[in-house]
């Protein structure tokens, strides 16, 4: 599986595996926001997902797919948000021991809850350098597998299963849109559509700020983030050589938008939906309520990424 | 229906009317506070309900109850808060005229959506007098039916239908929490259970700062409000001859938690489910996590009542 870009049969083995672990999470719809849109909107709500993220559906389909020497060695990764989390629970119920790297700045609260999960957490300066040094270190010492956040078939694999899910419910959708960073959602999203139902058009939002996926699309190679500055710090990564083909290939368009127009609509979500939603899972919205006119009537899926936000430093 | 308390046939009618127009809201659960708890929680998510707050079941089914003649001549109320909205939009969906007298120092938010209903908003002064007076002149000008927030039969048997759908969905709890205000969504919670499940416990949760419940209840006869002062806003008013009445036999107890307790437990259901819920909603689950050795193992339902919160002035 790691090697070769999940087929449909694929695909579909890993969403009735994962079915009896992950929240099939609830498809929420809104009046307030079918309107403004002048689309109909369905909203799959990975907010609800367990620690609060899309992350962990990938993150448990790479820990369920080690062989018992690589179990035996434990798992790592390095990330400051989602993706430590999601590791670090599905390594704990798969009774796998966790190293994480976090840098020394990541929100204690994010650090607590990933050592509360029973994982080890490596601090290291906040920069990439530090980062990958880090990682390979505690790699090297520990024997630890990689669990990368995005650019591995059985991570993209795993993420597809949100849009399976929103689809087995939804039916004839003729967009999804799920935000870019890495590219892990939005090239399983890509993936699930091209096989379960290929004139669904997907499409990806992306901050203004760190619109380095977008480049990549346009230029035909992949371009790295470089001094990425937004509000939506789910989506700070460039691309992987497993993400970019996917994405080449099976997403329509990015669509961009300012920090202003995320932070907009993250607030219309919370007052109108009543939900919680972070940053990076307010840019597909965005993106759609910047570009509306060209999707009147339609009937979009849109994926809210996660809702893990801190709530003493709100952007409003 | 306006004079006796309703009876088991009145509230089957109201919930299977009210069930094609209100939302039926969805029921969360959440391990985090299953744990905390040491119960079984079931979370009735009136957050989501239309204009975010239980209100509009009340208001809708009073609506509902209105003569020809009645209808023709309007309806009015005073409020500051969610009962505004759902009088508004339950007379626009009835096509009926609405006259909502508001304190001049309301939020302009909930002055917009009230106005933006179609309702004719008189603005008064911020005291209960200038609200009397003012709705008083207004319904003698316009001959508009009066529409009280919770102290009618009408109102009561519409917040009920919330416990009912609980109870639909999850048998043989133990104990249903609701906050207390003027009594309206208690009321009808408890007749709703003294019907359905006689078994199953009612307790209120009421903030320390206006306590005018519980010392009606033990006093045996109504105490006044006076100066209350809470984080939460939706529970100031003293209760009616027609809600005590209901609460002095069918609640078993009212349990009253500090303002900090109010705010910790909100932020915890922000940060834990994911979803917004205004502070009046928090105090129910407040009072069940402080006392919460006495309800160790047992199934629980909670009605959040409501997710109107000003995201600029947020008490955390």
């Amino acid at each position: 599986m790691e090697n070769k870009i999940p087929d449909l049969n694929m695909l579909k083995e890993v969403s009735e595996k994962l079915g009896q672990i992950v929240h099939n999470t609830p498809i929420l719809t809104s009046s307030y926001f079918d309107q403004l849109s002048g689309s109909r909107l369905f909203f799959k709500c990975e907010n609800f997902q367990k620690v609060g993220a899309f992350k962990y559906r990938g993150a448990t389909n790479a820990i369920l797919n080690l062989s018992d020497e690589e179990r035996s060695r434990g798992v790592a990764t390095h990330s400051s948000g989602n993706h430590a989390q999601a590791v670090a629970l599905a390594a704990k119920m798969n009774n796998i021991k966790a190293f994480i790297v976090m840098p020394e700045n990541a929100s204690k609260v994010k650090k607590y809850a990933v050592a509360g999960y029973g994982a080890e957490v490596i601090e290291c300066k906040p920069t990439l350098q530090s980062r990958e040094d880090s990682l390979r270190d505690v790699m090297n010492k520990t024997g630890a597998v990689l669990i990368h956040p995005y650019n591995d078939y059985r991570i993209i694999a795993g993420q597809a299963t949100a849009a399976i899910e929103l689809m087995k419910k939804v039916d004839k959708l003729e967009v999804i849109m799920a935000p870019v960073g890495g590219g892990g959602l939005i090239s399983g999203t890509a993936l699930a559509a091209h096989y379960l139902s290929p004139e669904t058009k997907v499409i990806a939002g992306e901050p203004e700020g760190a619109d380095d996926a977008q480049r990549s699309l346009s230029k035909g190679e992949i371009v790295p983030s470089e001094n990425p500055d937004t509000i939506a710090d789910g989506l700070l990564t460039s691309l992987g050589d497993k993400t970019f083909g996917i994405i080449k290939d099976h997403v329509k368009e990015i669509i961009t938008v300012s920090d202003e127009e995320i932070i907009q609509n993250l607030k219309l979500v919370w007052e109108r939906m009543k939900i919680v939603i972070e940053p990076s899972a307010a840019v597909p919205l965005a993106a759609l309520i910047k570009e509306k006119d060209r999707f009147t009537g339609q009937k979009i899926g849109i994926i809210l990424s996660g809702g893990n936000v801190d709530l003493d430093k709100l952007p409003f």
